[in-house]
């Protein structure tokens, strides 16, 4: 298994490695968990970094040397001091260092006065394109969070949200996940005009809406539904279905994502409602549950097979209620396919 | 009770302008959601920059714009883009402008070409000391963590790792929590080496290691128990406890946090354990779970009145066994006082 691993990651080291010499850096530095647990196969537990470079190499903190060594494909040493590492890089003849975009300013300022700092990409384009063994897991984490949910009877379930956001979490640990992929969002009545509401200790509204994921193997899955009941509501859920299910099928490697969300966004306009759609049609997920590129009006990123995507319109009346749907889609050779099986209306 | 809160948030960001003046900065930029939780009241769900200045403001994403609107002491408007907050901040004359140290890359790359900016840690140094209203929030989620660990009768519970994990969870919120302060450690036989292992889907072994903190109110809890059974568990037991003990005597207000490091870490080495001593002996809690100062080694701020700071000490014998003990201490006018009531050894 840890020989698989390995060459995972190596490909996605010498990816990156390819992009990085088109530019000239001699090392890329990573700190961010997700980021180092992808490239590496270990999930730091309190703080790391990671330089790919030809000999990549990963500064762990003492505290986490164990399951660093334990679990690594790439080589692990202590983490002992900023102006250690530092030292140790530029020996090596690192002069012109490339960053993550998310890295904190503290430590790019570590960092600023002895190297030609620039923040790229190149791993945020790599994990855009997720593996077959990727996609396997998103996969996985969806099933879980699927049968879950059928579990969980919404629509005879009489606890509070709070508690029926607690059951859908035990669910999916129960069948298998790490954990959620993020808060589960159980809310009802007019709170679910907020489009991230938090559970409240109080008994089910309506409408009912549920934003819900499972972790599996450190990847996560993403879904909504809303469980509607006036004619008003149905009429909203109407509108928003028809953006989510016209999306998906214009869904093609080689348009550009704001064309996506485009389609969901002119559908929902068209009845009226453009300005009560106040998010964006789809953001990628993977190891994090929020990664690039996302079906937004200004993402131009040109969609290619191995992108796995949410499709998740909503209408959001403030004041009176929400409806949201939401659906994860793996973009394969023609076209968008839905991961899991769960029907989109719940009646 | 919105206006308590508007007290409380306009005496932090009182504090803030001073320390901004002294330095000539007209702005100070925030994005990391705690940061504007704290200042504003308000939980950002989705992106939000608070920009602290005569005026304070909060610049919320459009989705989040109604939630923001509820429950923000402070001016809330929709983000729409960079280059408009840019130019607004520019129009109020804006040209020194301070970062939080937590920023990341890519946001301050929006930033760096129109104005002049430092990182400062004004934010950091007002969230150390903690109002009264603050430190019974951290009680109270003691109290919630605690109550529900005593319900979890760890002597007798036969469930396996990842199960025990789930049930200390769901009785915190039982008990009222808002979740969990981070992902619950509950570790046994040679995992428990490991400082932040994963619960694993295994039965208990022995040692049993239990890091876990409930969230109230958005403020954390932290404590750690380890049960011992074989005599070379209790002798490590015995010396973790006599650190524990001793370097919480040692807190008073004036002297500085890594002399209480050196309290614990001098008694861990003069017992041989040095080397397996692989971490610091504390952080500050808040509505972060790690929050500065810290009771390490480097750390070289002065203690005073009002902090929160976790004393959690422990020996990790690779491949065998680690033994933790933790509790969270008020800093009060002469002395550390442990917020909690839950003997240190259970047996």
């Amino acid at each position: 298994m840890k020989g698989v691993k390995m060459e995972i990651n190596e490909f996605h080291i010498n990816n990156i490695l390819k992009d990085m010499e088109k530019k000239e850096y001699q090392g890329y530095l990573l700190a961010q968990f997700t980021n180092i647990h992808y490239i590496s196969n270990y999930r730091p537990t309190s703080f790391a970094f990671c330089v790919i470079k030809e000999d990549p190499i990963i500064y762990a903190s003492k505290m986490d040397m164990e399951i660093a060594n334990k679990t690594s494909t790439i080589e692990v040493k202590e983490f002992t001091s900023f102006s250690d590492m530092l030292g140790e890089l530029k020996k090596e003849g690192i002069s012109n260092l490339a960053i993550e975009p998310s890295l904190v300013y503290s430590t790019y300022e570590k960092f600023k006065d002895s190297f030609n700092i620039k923040s790229e990409t190149f791993i945020d384009a790599q994990r855009q394109i997720k593996t077959a063994d990727e996609i396997d897991k998103i996969q996985k984490a969806t099933q879980i969070a699927q049968k879950a949910f059928v579990d969980l009877d919404i629509l005879n379930n009489t606890n509070p949200e709070n508690i029926v956001a607690l059951e859908l979490d035990n669910l999916m640990r129960k069948y298998g996940a790490n954990g959620s992929s993020f808060d589960t969002i159980v809310t009802s009545g007019s709170n679910s005009s907020l489009p991230h509401a938090t559970p409240q200790d109080k008994q089910l509204e309506k409408p009912i809406l549920i934003d819900w994921g499972a972790k599996y193997h450190g990847y996560c899955s993403d879904n909504t539904r809303t469980i509607v009941y006036t004619e008003k509501q149905n009429e909203i859920c109407d509108i928003v279905a028809e953006a989510h299910d016209k999306a998906i099928k214009a869904i093609k490697p080689g348009l550009k994502c704001c064309e996506i969300d485009k389609v969901a966004r002119d559908i929902i306009s068209e009845y009226g409602y453009g300005d009560n759609y106040i998010h964006s049609t789809g953001h990628s997920v993977g190891l994090d549950i929020h990664e690039i590129p996302t079906f937004s009006t200004k993402d131009k990123t040109v969609i290619e097979k191995g992108m796995v995507i949410t499709v998740e319109p909503g209408i959001y009346l403030e004041d009176n209620f929400g409806v949201r749907l939401e659906d994860t889609i793996a973009i394969e050779k023609n076209k968008g396919r839905i991961i899991g099986d769960l029907p989109l209306i719940i009646e």
